[in-house]
């Protein structure tokens, strides 16, 4: 039987100018509904894992487009609850050559931001669950939500769920009150799977080291059940061109292949789509393999537009052995 | 010289799916700027007045895109101020046939509803003006616009400059504390054109009355400066085909044409043209015949995509008289 | 509990020219995935009924899409099997004023034509399901498909689930041997709702009668289970212009108010939407409710691009009561 | 055999703004190259005459592209001459509702306009050839067009062809020197077929008549070998909306049925599709039953994007009969 | 006089989804129609041979699309049929990065694949013709269409015709019954070009070699006719970055220049654009300037969206001698 | 208070297949309006500065589209004259990879062409303004134009008003009878910035030098007012990779940081950004620094759509300093 996975957070329309355009010039925008969590929910889901994804929409037309979104892509939507308020949405400026992308958050007071955290019943929800998987965005966008993630996090790790945390540390969130230092530590602790760079940890969790792998040792004196702690390294030459190493810590340090990304057709979801691979491979291949599984996964997500990486297990790990690289298969 | 006139409210963004898509189909929206009093600006622009729209916008590129498209129409731009927050939205599923065209409001919490009432000094701003136009909607959205209006009529008056409201009750706003029999009579009693219906003489001024002509002459009584009430009576065939007529109280009640409007290409800022078709009208025409001028106004908006009513004086006139009506013009 | 329902049919993808575009004309076609039994799951789907769809689907990525757009509109998609084989299309030019639309037909050896009726074990389908809907489409595909449908039909009459048959008589299927009138009378006998008409009865069950009322009561006599035999009556002023009532048999013959529809958008699909509102209203209403109901939902669904009724209960119910009808809903 | 015929004219390029928007708002221009004598050409070419278009472009990629759209059509384009030069264009503002359509000429020093009218032998290219077709444009535009259209008719004369002229008297050409009155009519004299409304025979054979008989019979009077005489009425309801009647004389007044044309999709060459269904209706057909098809060749152009008239002749014949209107042709 | 040639082969609408999106996420498919031997009579056409293409089309809307597809393109439609059946089609996923493209072929059982290869009376068709040009696909295709070939090569050989055969193997089709190693010696034998890398010659002529060079050689040994062996090697770097060298054999082995090739546009009928460039070229050109003719057409219509290279003799001539590489020319 | 300027030149439709196609393959266009001049105006504009922009156009709706296209640009527009007569315009087809882009120029007789150079009073104009800027094409394009060419920067020059030029000689144009050689020294004599490559040093002043260096000390012989000179360096390595360096001349040669600019999206008045970017850099920045502005804004243009540089004073600063390269901010 496929792994069970519950994945938290909140979805988002994304608004995107189009054809290169500034958003000054735009008369039109793409839209499309995604999440940090959402999106590596709909990546497990496209490889087979029975993925439930617990969000809070808004109860209008726009909250039922994000539902058959999910829906869609094959990821259950009996843990979505509608209620009054907004949309989240962020409108994305699609850089190119040397000029940046840009982004213009509208995330403020939305349905999810205000959600109450005790409409969900997170002990009998976590029954028969495999892999809980959230990040550190939902503790950063208000009181409601910390409390959601605490709950959710306690909930699991009590009935035995493994634990994947993407700390995602985000300066422009943690306005309502609460210090990620002071915050996070305790949601981090029960992780099995911790993504984090340096400065994630730096902030989350106040880890000063000299390098990641040091600064994996660190957090692993700091929270022991930890098993892995993975990053990624991300050049970005240009807009459209990148350089990608995935990395994995569990005790010593992994790195991936290096790939060469020139054509970038979409970024977003580029990390979820390493992190959806990276609980794929841990479930199915040794370390080095699901890192190189993971990355290469992200590279092709690269190369489709929109945040869902609609792409199979065996194109990935085509990948991971130069296989089809840029052909045409007939 | 060309009359010199201050329009004042909100400007949002309009985010339309295409092609005649339901919400929960759309993968791309038309995105358009507008707002009822900015509607107004544009066609008083467009037809020779020298018009500034009073505004705040959020300090990013989204405001900057809403002050190119002010600027693009003619309007002028002086008395724009930005600040941080977000950009008020709107969300238009437009409906065919007997299926309706629906409206999702994303506009709370925006840089003009939190703006600052106390940083235009209208004293110097009015100087010089013929015409001052507001709407029922910015005393609605919050504290501070509601004393923005206040204080903008306040001065205006005081500097005899001509005021027209536009009452334009709307149900779902009004959420901040005052209520709008309490707050609006004393906002409409400086007005020489008031553009009202029954509606909302009822909800604004508490005037019953078994008809428009009635209830003219009560809102006369109440509000003896006033000179015009004018209001159109819409027929709703289907979603793309509508009737159209303009009725104008000066003591008397006049009548225009009656317009039979099928194949609607864009009804949003249907009503704002015919405002601005009034406006323009009794600065240079009869009564009866600015009546005319705003319903024909009006009428070619709806075959126009946008809110902005790209129409030239003559063409209105032509239509008036019944000349070149859907005609292949060499 | 929501009604359980299982429907059986192809589904297609259909590429249609943009913009009126004729055949030779179209440079791109936009595509949908339907089929008139699974665009019947997907309005029930859409109401809250729990719906299963049973086909047959290519084992390649255009299968894949199809399962997706299923699974977006709510559709249960665990009685769908993939095999190697094509998936059936079909072009459709959109006709326009007095020009007639028209579909080039390309469906032949589909991986549905081939399936192999065996591997479904009915039985155990069938077990809580409470409603069965097929139509003669599929008997008239393939010896294979007509094998299908037989014993699903069979299955399910044991298992005392009500059946729907629409039975759609089409003069260009029937190509694989069997002919019409020897077939379907056996199929058609175990339904509770029957869709056809006069020509239908005629082709499918050799009932010739001077008008519906008695090709109704002569099919009632010929199949006494039958409960209900319904039809349409569409007159077709343009390619975007018909009218439509709803009749409904059950003893007596009911019609439903008559429609007026000027600016089609999608004809495709207007059928089905009738059905599913048929067997809908029929759960919940009486029969000139649920008769007014369907009638009101087909007429929604012409409003709609693509093959699905993408409308609320809600919505269909306002459209019987007159309201609402061309509105802005702000 | 297929009939031969020959079409003179100049050939531009059509830029059309999208979605009904006006020549301010738009960002992107539709394009398609037409003529009214190509437009003739392009009819007859697709229901199986031998069609050789005769004109002159310019020796750039944009002539290249006229010679593919005709190529494309069936039109033969032996006759073409390529010279240093512009092409000529035109803006086309499509209207809605009341709002009437724009034309913008830029037609002006084209290297039709000015090209050398000695560069064609006539004597040879008329061999064996049956129709020739040239519209008053063509004299109008330059005193070398003027210069070849009168060779051309003097040839075709000569040798036997059968010619119709398409009067199309335009106000804005005729700039060059020569006026209408004392050129036109011995251009018109070798007309077999004429098209010609009241208006030109008034402007180009000073023939003013109560009405469309007597100015015929007066016609008829000055140039006695017509044998011909066809005009339409068209009624503007409004931009999208009109109403057709083809009128023929030939001693009588033959009448078509008045066809209702709403939902208009693109009335250019509309006039052309007319010409070009009687010129093949009178080699095929008794008058009447010509000017039906003529009418209703006419009508379907209504329905198609583009100048060209993409129907087939069972097309028009099943719409004189009033068959398939508006259906689904499976 | 130019050249007179003519290509057989079937030719097949191709469906791309827009923007790089995947299958599984396209709502709409852009289409061209083309097939390998169709382009290189394109180009032909395009570059002032007489060419005609001798193919057989289902007699509908998509055939006449596919025939004024030809015509528009200057190739000749003459021995076209058409007949009841199905066109051909092919649906195109365009990659990105490393991420492969994807074609699905679904051109079983078309009109093309049934035609009746008795129909065509190729002793007439081949009077005064110079070149006859056929793939390796048609005898793959079925019984019939491999008769086809083999009558078509015999008159043309009889009739002192020059033959080039581009082989072409394609492993997923030769399902009818026919073994490649026993069909195709004997329609290649006749060939003064043939097309083919050394897989080609593997399976299709049994010739097993350690490099091009000397498989040239023992074809040449077998087949002592033959006077040119041609192929390219390409480099895929990415979907969107390949690299092309032109090979040429005729006794020694001529290489061109090798190209970089990133940001393509459209690889499809890059490998016909270098057939047609070399049969082109080995008229006008020695064999050298004939593969440096060849590899530069193949180069340039990488840059053009669609099968056809539309491009001049002059493009690729300049590009030769890297001449206006990547200008903006005034 | 900001910097007045005055830029003076004709601005012109540019018309664009879209999606790479050739203009054989273009059915539809997109639009855009810009010219040389108004190019530098806008970047200045949306810098701060206070521009107006002098130009005559023609009295239609596409000059009113100009005017519109300026004013939202922020370009003053009270310099603007309308007249009858035509838009320029020219067709611009975007090349990829190998294969260059092409321009078709449509712009004789426009209404700026025939201008009557009498009609503004320069004296008046220039009162109060900063700096003039004018280009080589003016003075080439009619004798009228070159009048009024010599008429502003002889009344610019007699205020004070400091004077740039581009020399932007243009071979195709200079047709109407006077030679550039003797034209242009008088025009260039007043400038203080002076845009010019040796090839322009050469056919406009008849400086012959041995490189850019020895021409800059050749032309302050010949024009010792001139402070600056300046070009830039600009390799194509294929359509869409083009290298660019700045290099300014002020008794020395200053060159900027060499940028690589793969992925391009529109290289039109890229040069015309970095003129802007260079007086704005005067104005406030050391030459060094100010160079560098230039070059960075004029690689930014290169990822935009369209003629305008929509980019911040700020944007191109941080590129400068190769900050934010190719990153995505939040």
């Amino acid at each position: 039987m496929n792994p069970k996975i519950i994945t938290l957070g909140e979805i988002m329309m994304r608004l995107t100018p189009e054809s290169n355009q500034r958003f000054t010039q735009a008369s039109s925008f793409g839209a499309v509904y995604g999440g940090a969590e959402a999106n590596v929910a709909v990546s497990l889901a496209e490889w087979g894992f029975d993925v439930s994804h617990l969000t809070v929409l808004p109860e209008n037309d726009l909250g039922k487009a994000v539902i058959k979104s999910l829906r869609k892509s094959g990821v259950k939507t009996d843990l979505v609850r509608m209620h009054a308020g907004r949309l989240g949405l962020y409108f994305l400026e699609v850089g190119a050559m040397q000029r940046a992308s840009k982004i213009i958050y509208d995330r403020a007071d939305s349905a999810f931001a205000n959600l109450d955290p005790d409409q969900f019943d997170f002990e009998t929800i976590f029954k028969g669950v495999d892999w809980f998987h959230w990040t550190g965005i939902t503790p950063a966008i208000s009181e409601n939500t910390y409390l959601l993630t605490l709950k959710a996090i306690k909930a699991a790790h009590q009935q035995g769920v493994k634990i994947s945390a993407d700390i995602n540390y985000r300066r422009n969130l943690w306005k309502y009150g609460r210090s990620p230092l002071e915050t996070m530590p305790d949601l981090m602790q029960y992780s099995t799977l911790m993504v984090a760079g340096e400065t994630d940890l730096e902030n989350c969790a106040g880890i000063n080291s000299k390098d990641f792998q040091s600064a994996c040792a660190n957090a692993k004196e700091k929270f022991p059940g930890i098993q892995f702690i993975t990053s990624t390294e991300r050049n970005s030459i240009s807009a459209t061109h990148n350089q990608l190493v995935g990395i994995l810590w569990n005790g010593e340090t992994l790195r991936s292949k290096r790939y060469d990304m020139p054509g970038i057709v979409d970024r977003i979801g580029g990390g979820d789509a390493y992190i959806a691979g990276l609980i794929y491979g841990l479930h199915y291949f040794d370390p080095q393999k699901a890192l190189e599984f993971a990355t290469a996964a992200s590279v092709l997500k690269h190369s489709i537009p929109g945040d869902a990486n609609e792409i199979s297990v065996e194109e990935a790990l085509m990948l991971v052995e130069d296989k089809n690289v840029g052909k045409l298969l007939r």
